[in-house]
């Protein structure tokens, strides 16, 4: 039988689907499972998204450009002008999903073996794109203990070496929620600049951020345009993930022109879907306000009950709708399979995503789970008290 | 400035892409332009299919799952049932549109140098694929004279090295029409058996096949069940290539595994697209005859208006929409380009596609052009027209 390749054999497994036949079967035996683990979002699609495939009047279902459509991008740069950054549509190429805008800029930039620098714990994905782009994940390491801020940009200095061509950043984090101040962003600025290397920063959360905190991108930074690379996706912004619409966009000519070139070798991002993405950018402005007050409010029961929690400790989220909490546990591998296969409250349960698979450096994160608070308050309520009650019962 | 990686170079540009600047430019100056150059059908998509979205019940886009619904995956297991071709929903994958199959079964079979035969004239964008995925094309040459059918079993034997992995072939071809015989695909059999290699059958255009002859997928033939990887694609054959939806199709469980791993690191097929492609499912065969019916009117008007040009050589062909045709020029490249830029018969011109960017052998196909037969028998007369004056006028 002839042989599944090296990569193949490499690429990680989801560290969040890898659990799905144990809540399948715990479905099966009847138990309640709430679902902690997946950043799926509860929220509904703006209408107005929803509505626009409706009343399609297309009769051929026909390839668009490979950059997506010019109207869209024209629009698209709008969006970013009432969002303080300036770019044209040319600096836009609409991709299938945030996932290809980021293969697209590893493919770019990076050749087999080169290294990327990131901030762990980062997305899970991250490492399935490095294998599949045949490059080495370069971990610093970023502690509950910081809110998970930003490492010393010392850490960062002494893992650059020749073979370094980027550094990649999620600004709010998934798993982390944390956000990057301006002063952090000038830092990575400074070193990117020194060391003429590509900062990559996955602004798909931009919009989810609390407190009175503002985002502020990458490509608001000045003197940046030829290093920034930033990964967008309308998949959390209008709770449309099944939408697969993302961009890469960059002031660099070089990226652009080059990253056009697997663009078109794939022909162009779906059709339906950015019908559906462009009617999204009319949205009105009270949708997002609802959304956050929603976020908000979960995020602040989730913090107040995980805290009551003996021997719990949780990182507080300024963005995104995730948090990564420590538990009295020595690995939350064994202890979120055995939530799903061995354990019950009222005949109820919960999904949660080990954290491990965040990371890249062995070990690390073992005794830490990802909590996405895509729930709605009661359910979340639930959620946390199975959790204390699961913790109280659990023996490793 | 930090620098685009070698890859990113690397990477070709579209042969048809890159005439698009010029076909524009003639439309500026009021030129009409028939288009003979893309895999864009004018054919109708099944109104089952454009119906299918403007009555989704969806409040969330939500993500699907990674490998496709499984409900999609039973009704395409039961489609292929119905070409003989035996299959169960496990065997399938669901991708972004038959591309992004290609790249999963290069990433799941290939690693960095490996090797990969492909005969020549192909499908442009495998190019593209392997240098993204960091594999060498392997060329072997089939003729016009053979109208592109197989090359000798020897010649493949020749190029096999222990870096070769595998061999594509495209059945029918785009951009030949050559529709691979039982004996052929035996012949492909015994050597992939005999060298252990996979073989990759690009699918897509199974439908369009004439003449009364029938397809045979590597997927009917006895023994090859751990060797064959299937790409098919919604596309063409519901003249749906915006929906992006494909699939990878194997029976050799290590390769869905592991294609499965990558399909996971992007999350999820397009969702409203597998709407659309489901209900597409149900077309009724009136529409295939129907489409099938033009598409031959077509061949055979193009085949019989290019043969009465002085010096043009056309391959027969039985499937797909495309023919290459050898012109009595040196180099189509820059004949495609002074048709756009300085021809015009009645204020009337073409696009069509040079060839030399379906090969991978430097210098081969210079005097070739891939026509599309994707215009009504009217146009497609005018268009071919057209081709006779000019290559009166041109000089070269």
């Amino acid at each position: 039988m002839p042989k599944i390749s090296r990569k193949g054999i490499n690429m990680p497994e989801s560290p969040i689907r890898k659990l799905v036949p144990y809540a399948e079967e715990a479905h099966k035996q009847g138990k309640i499972v709430y679902y902690l683990n997946i950043g799926q979002p509860d929220i509904k699609t703006p209408t107005i998204a929803l509505d626009a495939v409706k009343v399609h009047s297309l009769d051929i279902l026909a390839y668009s450009r490979s950059e997506g459509s010019e109207d869209y991008r024209r629009k698209i740069a709008k969006y970013y002008e009432r969002n303080s950054i300036h770019v044209t549509h040319n600096d836009i190429i609409v991709t299938t999903g945030g996932s290809e805008a980021l293969l697209f800029a590893f493919g770019s930039i990076m050749d087999e073996d080169d290294e990327i620098i990131i901030p762990e714990p980062f997305y899970a994905n991250y490492n399935g794109f490095s294998t599949a782009s045949g490059v080495n994940v370069v971990p610093v390491i970023s502690k509950i203990e910081d809110n998970f801020a930003l490492p010393p940009i010392e850490e960062f200095e002494k893992l650059i070496t020749p073979k370094t061509k980027a550094i990649l950043i999620c600004n709010p984090g998934n798993p982390t929620g944390y956000l990057y101040s301006k002063e952090e962003i000038k830092k990575l600025t400074s070193i990117v600049k020194k060391h003429d290397l590509f900062l990559i920063a996955d602004e798909v959360y931009r919009e989810f951020v609390y407190d009175g905190i503002s985002h502020y991108s990458i490509l608001q930074e000045p003197g940046l345009e030829n290093h920034a690379i930033v990964i967008d996706s309308v998949s959390k912004r209008y709770s449309m993930c099944g939408a697969r619409i993302g961009y890469l966009v960059s002031k660099n000519k070089e990226v652009i022109k080059t990253a056009l070139k697997f663009a078109q070798a794939r022909l162009s991002p779906p059709t339906l879907a950015q019908i559906a993405s462009e009617a999204a950018l009319e949205t009105p402005q009270s949708y997002f306000d609802d959304v956050i007050e929603e976020y908000v409010k979960r995020r602040n029961i989730l913090i107040e009950e995980l805290e009551k929690i003996p021997g719990v400790k949780v990182a507080k989220p300024n963005g995104a709708f995730y948090c990564i909490a420590e538990l009295p546990v020595k690995n939350s591998d064994d202890f979120a399979r055995w939530l799903l296969e061995s354990f019950d409250y009222q005949n109820n349960t919960i999904m949660v995503a080990p954290a491990a698979g965040f990371y890249s450096t062995p070990g690390v994160g073992k005794n830490q789970i990802r909590i996405a608070y895509v729930l709605n308050e009661e359910s979340l309520r639930i959620a946390v008290k199975i959790l204390a009650e699961a913790l109280k019962a659990y023996k490793d």
